[in-house]
């Protein structure tokens, strides 16, 4: 992984796992200053991200956490994904046919896009040059929006300001989930404090797509996942 | 200026001139279908650019009118322009610097991408590929998400979609605003319900940067604008 030191930045925070782990390894390595932390509630079904972004974000001591209220994106897009509150039900990963794999229900359309776009108006806004984006390369079987040619092509986009551009980091895009659960844990990220599953209940569903990927990358990193599971 | 035939299309629409003309040329001689049209809040100043873009929806028959809610951008991008409420005030053309042109007060960072990126995300939910966005060749000198180069970089950016992808239509791009008013009189467009003035006035303003740039823009065009001036 290629360190990208700068002296300031901005990153976007779930409060998932690859978020989180993401922040507390910009903060310990990769920047040497302050950190302004990013959330977005985008009408999800629940808010248990959005709270373990909030603890993340004071864990780090980032200077300013802010939440974006995107709720409207329900309506804009018609109720179009799993993630939305009102959208398709969230599907079991095994209910999920091979050629839905590609683009799966809980796609939500041009969402990184839209999420990058407001983090980089608001790193500019705030004399920020860096932002720092949680994808990883097992998101890119589903997301062409977690792809390394989706970042490599944003920047080409924003390198054209005239003011200092800004760039999107994305350190994780080639790695798997197994080995950012295990940079988290040298760092002493506390994973209880991160939530990743699509259903808002008050256990993790344990089936969803992204309950399978965490439960398999703790398994495959040698320890339990401390988020409580139905 | 190519034709681009598309069955259905979404249409930015500020209620200025150059996406007012754009969304009465999508509609006559771009468009088979039906069009829907898009605008923004984004903590403008005043209304009334708003309100001429509603008048505008109607009277092409456009399916849809949306206004997406973007006020918290103010708070998230610091005050950082001019054409945000509580940000600087806006200024007369003339006391700008040369060195303040190619990235005026009136810049909002990272504007167009943000705006774009929702546009496409709602054509994508509605099931539409075309998106026509109203930049035009005298916004390139101060403006770098007014450019040909932007365009194509944010074109390459979503062409990576898995679905249909979604492109921006820019056919104003490389056209002075003179040849964009008289785009619109060929159309019929009723130039009174647009809206340039960035101050929040009830006449516009007639010394502003763009309010400058709509009178030479009319007066090149040998006609009078209707909009009353101060």
């Amino acid at each position: 992984m290629t360190t990208i030191p700068c002296p300031t930045a901005v990153a976007l925070l779930s409060g998932g796992l690859d978020s989180t782990v993401l922040l507390h390894h910009a903060r310990q390595s990769l920047v040497s200053g302050r950190v302004l932390t990013l959330s977005y509630n985008y009408g999800q079904r629940h808010t248990r991200e959005l709270d373990c972004a909030r603890w993340q974000a004071e864990r780090v001591g980032a200077v300013e956490h802010r939440v974006i209220d995107l709720s409207f994106l329900g309506e804009l897009l018609r109720g179009g994904s799993a993630l939305i509150a009102g959208g398709h039900d969230v599907p079991n990963l095994t209910d999920l046919a091979p050629e839905q794999l590609t683009q799966p229900p809980t796609y939500v359309p041009n969402r990184n896009m839209m999420l990058l776009s407001m983090a980089a108006a608001y790193a500019e806004a705030s004399g920020v040059r860096d932002v720092f984006y949680g994808a990883q390369a097992m998101d890119q079987y589903g997301y062409w929006d977690c792809t390394v040619e989706f970042v490599e092509r944003i920047n080409r986009v924003l390198s054209l300001n005239r003011n200092d551009p800004i760039t999107i980091h994305a350190p994780f895009v080639t790695m798997k989930k197994t080995e950012v659960v295990k940079l988290g844990l040298s760092l002493g990220v506390d994973f209880s404090h991160t939530w990743s599953c699509y259903r808002g209940e008050s256990k993790a569903c344990g089936t969803c797509p992204t309950c399978v990927e965490r439960l398999t990358a703790f398994r495959e990193a040698g320890i339990p996942d401390p988020v409580p599971y139905a």
